[in-house]
């Protein structure tokens, strides 16, 4: 079997523990292709951090308290910019995580794809899943914000880690989501693959982004393969980061239903086949898609892999 | 009074803290031309180790016990980037130093000229005197060795950190020479200097690439300004670093002599007026040149202040 997940950072990297773990138990092989709209540039280096996340996580290296970054990080070059007055000042980037940006920045200068980069990096990460960018090319998410100064367009990294999401917002564009062409493997994992999975990631700032590169939803809603989500909404709020806030801007409920509704029935011109929701939002109802209620919080490895094997049930 | 240094790095940082003292006594003002030979790039960073060395130590931020680098440093990114198998692994790259790294290498990225990029630095070190690069443009001392594999040219630090100075070496060439430009500010700088004073820094490959910019030694040779050469050799040894190496690979002799011909009397179409040589150097003679014997160990600061009054009341 070939499972390939949709998946953006911490949720995505978190989920994909389950599916590493269950796919070892049956024999599967796992493809994630991850989000880059989040990527920035920062001090001359590329950030990649949900690829980074995922990278981490899989690897063992991440802090699983703070939930991003590495585990044991120190603080000595962010410190250092600081003083030197460097911006921007609103985005930290720790020690260890910058030796990780220094090999890809020298490498992507150096020609290398993203796609091929990761794979580097991966050697020694050794994640046990393989790890596709959804795209090679520019795809960042940027957010329409307004306030004293006017309308204008701020990366993600700004709306989310410098303005906490706290700020007015009229949409969210993925510049060069146009021109974007999936990263080498991509399409050939979706069309080859039995299931796809949606993590339970932010869908408006993680999975849509994936989705926004042309001829990847495609690839999935007219491939071979099940499509079965997981509701990042628990009880009608986010089980971590702000989606709460991504889906308002969109004007859509922050429930079970309404990402669910989002995502939309792949029978109905959308994305899944089956929706997987915690107990309490058993209730949820999406036309033309399999809901069904299971324990969703990702407490640990198995109960992780419980949803999944769910998931994998559901269809 | 107006006083220029040529100086390299660790050699002329410290004797920069005694020209800095002195001059804060007398009134002076001070520029030092500073060797950028040693310059290069490592895991996309732009590396400056002698505008360094002279930053951090002016700045009260070196570490005085290894000679090079950042006080306090930590050494988190270095040791990251060998998980990643990143080479070069023999040129280490200190946490604190890193963050000079990205600064620097945004600002060059960005379009700014190295002497530019030098000035913002220091408007955090505050080194007291004004820093210019010899050159904005690329001038690497590389070292053309052989060994097994035949003969080949390798970058300075290269045969410096990696080999020890301890590989056969032909000849040293200072690439990029024949077309660098002198830094804004040198030639105004030396052109209207009262003094120029050369630093007992390594003669072969901190004072020679900072002379080989083309016009800037002749803008010492026809200036206005006396000037005056501090020994790096006492009693046939260099006071730190591999300058008799460096030396011998130029068929010259490893002292106090030896180093002056090598300069050689400005009268006689070399470079100096004066030649501060140390006391057990006392017998030293070079043709043309006025030579004092003096106490030469930088041992504190008034040591090091007595040598640059000597090297003025020698003019």
């Amino acid at each position: 079997m070939h499972i390939v997940v949709l998946a953006g950072g911490i949720g995505g990297a978190r989920f994909l523990l389950g599916v590493r773990a269950y796919a070892r138990e049956v024999g599967a092989d796992v493809t994630a292709v991850v989000n880059v709209g989040d990527d920035l540039w920062l001090h001359g280096l590329k950030i990649c951090p949900d690829l980074d996340s995922v990278m981490y996580t899989l690897g063992g290296g991440a802090d699983p308290e703070r939930g991003w970054g590495r585990v044991g990080e120190s603080w000595t070059v962010k410190g250092e910019l600081a003083a030197y007055g460097a911006q921007p000042d609103w985005f930290g980037l720790g020690d260890k995580d910058i030796a990780t940006h220094l090999v890809r920045t020298t490498m992507l200068n150096g020609g290398y794809p993203l796609s091929a980069v990761t794979e580097a990096l991966s050697t020694r990460w050794k994640p046990g899943v393989r790890l596709l960018p959804a795209t090679d090319d520019r795809l960042e998410t940027h957010a329409v914000i307004e306030d004293e100064q006017g309308q204008r367009a701020i990366h993600f990294q700004e709306w989310w880690v410098r303005y906490r999401a706290d700020i007015r917002t009229h949409r969210f564009v993925f510049v060069g989501a146009e021109t974007a062409k999936p990263a080498a493997g991509v399409l050939e994992a979706i069309g080859s693959a039995d299931l796809v999975l949606v993590a339970p990631s932010n869908p408006v700032v993680s999975v849509a982004p994936v989705l926004a590169v042309p001829g990847l939803r495609a690839a999935v809603t007219d491939g071979p393969a099940r499509v079965v989500g997981v509701s990042p909404i628990i009880g009608g709020a986010p089980v971590r980061g702000m989606a709460d806030r991504c889906l308002a801007v969109l004007g859509v409920e922050c429930s079970a239903a309404g990402v669910g509704r989002l995502y939309g029935g792949r029978t109905d011109g959308g994305l899944l086949d089956g929706w997987l929701v915690a107990e309490e939002d058993a209730d949820t109802v999406v036309p033309g898609v399999t809901v069904r209620a299971v324990p969703l919080r990702m407490t640990d490895e198995a109960a992780t892999v419980a949803m999944v094997r769910a998931a994998v049930e559901l269809t």
